[in-house]
């Protein structure tokens, strides 16, 4: 099948790349499009020293597993837990310590022509949602994580750093709350497009008061800090960037303001896709381009020019 | 009167300090007891500019102010707000941005015959307790705060790191939860005044189950990075320190396995006054010394040396 393949340093999209193996456990899907994220541009800088295929963010439709599953439309939980451990018990899959990350750690990705994933994780796509919406589910829940972690209500006031896809995304996400939420970045183009969601845009020189809680999504080595002095005290900094980077950072402001500094990682499906089935973010406004599988090295390089916002794939 | 003063970079005794200025809203305190503590030396170092006298942990009787409260023994919060904001009508007067802070920010400290202290801030010492003892009540606030942001019971285990004074006042507090306590500390000497109200003390060597909570109470630059690598997912570590320098601090485990961090400060000085007087801490197994406060230069010299713990001042 086709495939595209990290090893070596290298990115490349080969023709006979083996079929996924299965067992009956697990499905075989083929992509109907598929979502490149930044943390596939850092895997091909060295993130979690992943070689192998690619890709967590898709919509497809089963072709192989149990027979109630195959010809629908569907996504995947991109954590493969064991089911079998302590934190598995107590459906907290996505910190199971035995787990695989699909196209991340251990487990091959969705830039193929065929993925396996276990049943377990399959969730269907309502029939109102169509493929360039469903393959955001998997960073739409990232956002709805912050949710799950963060009591956030209409009398919270909420800054979102970061005008990147992730940021977008959770900028929509908090206003579902009816929280007053404002957002920073330095790219207009990008802040016009969740404009009409959010309570507004807030300005690099802006010097209000202090917010409830801040969503760092900027990914740079600042965006702590800045996240840390825009927060009042007693509030929550959400930090939903994987930077792998060492940050520079005084901690004596922390401690002296009581700032609570949650990481945030990959959130709940289900809540995802209800909200793009009710209509409550708009994810399409994130789409910068469609590219066919065969130039998915064409694709790739799109993707990796400053400013890009989602590129997106089809078979 | 006599007063410690710190002032162009030097601590002197000095006999003709001024009284305090006094008004209807304050009271005027004969301290009986003093501690210096390590902040006191971080002063002394230059920390938030601070020059005066300094201290904040003391107990002492009143002299001076309303009626009611003569001659009554006291200890007093140490944040002097300002009764008038937002922030103190929500009655969250440790947050007022207006507050001064007795000994740190801009309000004469404990280190002299006579202190002026808001009568709000002003707490009864019950008989039972000893100056020895009520002069701690501070610093174990301070602890129990983690108690008051963190829900913490018999069924989690707790990591307190560092052996300094907060570290065993908090690993005694943490444990009248019921709480699986450990402590981790470099000296044996201090970890043996605690080692009988806590479950055990962990080596540095320690490879075994990551814990519930951490309190990182070292102080040290590695302390951060060792309480994240001790806790488990969604785990809470507790920054009880506060290191005016920057750390260098990787957040990619903070986001993969959601940590939450939470800066801890000032707290409940009932709380810890009830603690002392039913004996669930112990509080004089960290006295290292007492001196005379004719001889107060030398007692900072005594506690600057490596590895002191408490030492107290009487009048």
């Amino acid at each position: 099948m086709r495939a595209l393949v990290f090893d070596d340093g290298q990115l490349r999209l080969v023709s006979d790349h083996p079929d996924p193996v299965t067992n009956e456990e697990t499905a075989v899907v083929r992509p109907s499009r598929m979502g490149i994220c930044d943390t596939d541009l850092q895997i091909l800088r060295g993130y979690m020293g992943f070689t192998g295929v690619p890709g967590h963010e898709f919509t497809g439709v089963v072709e192989q597993g149990p027979p109630e599953w195959i010809g629908r439309r569907v996504v995947a939980d991109i954590n493969f837990a064991c089911q079998q451990c302590d934190w598995c018990g107590r459906g907290e899959q996505h910190h199971c310590p035995n787990r695989t990350v699909m196209g991340i750690v251990a487990a091959a990705g969705v830039f193929a022509d065929r993925v396996a994933v276990p049943v377990a994780n399959l969730l269907a796509v309502p029939d109102s949602v169509s493929d360039d919406e469903a393959v955001f589910t998997e960073p739409l829940a990232a956002a709805f994580e912050i949710l799950e972690q963060v009591p956030v209500g209409e009398s919270d006031t909420v800054l979102v750093l970061g005008d990147g896809k992730l940021g977008l995304l959770c900028a929509q996400v908090l206003a579902t709350t009816g929280a007053d939420v404002r957002i920073w970045g330095r790219h207009q183009d990008k802040l016009d497009r969740v404009a009409s969601r959010v309570r507004g845009v807030i300005q690099p020189d802006w010097t209000g008061r202090p917010f409830d809680v801040v969503v760092e999504a900027t990914g740079t080595r600042d965006g702590l800090n800045s996240a840390i002095a825009a927060v009042r005290p007693r509030g929550t900094v959400v930090l939903k960037s994987t930077v792998a980077d060492a940050h520079e950072l005084s901690l004596a402001p922390l401690v002296i303001d009581e700032i609570r500094l949650i990481g945030s990682r990959c959130g709940p499906f289900p809540r995802a896709l209800a909200a793009l089935q009710r209509g409550e973010v708009d994810v399409t406004c994130l789409i910068d381009a469609h590219y066919p599988f065969d130039q998915a090295e064409a694709a790739f390089e799109h993707a990796q020019r400053r400013g890009t916002m989602k590129i997106l794939l089809s078979p």
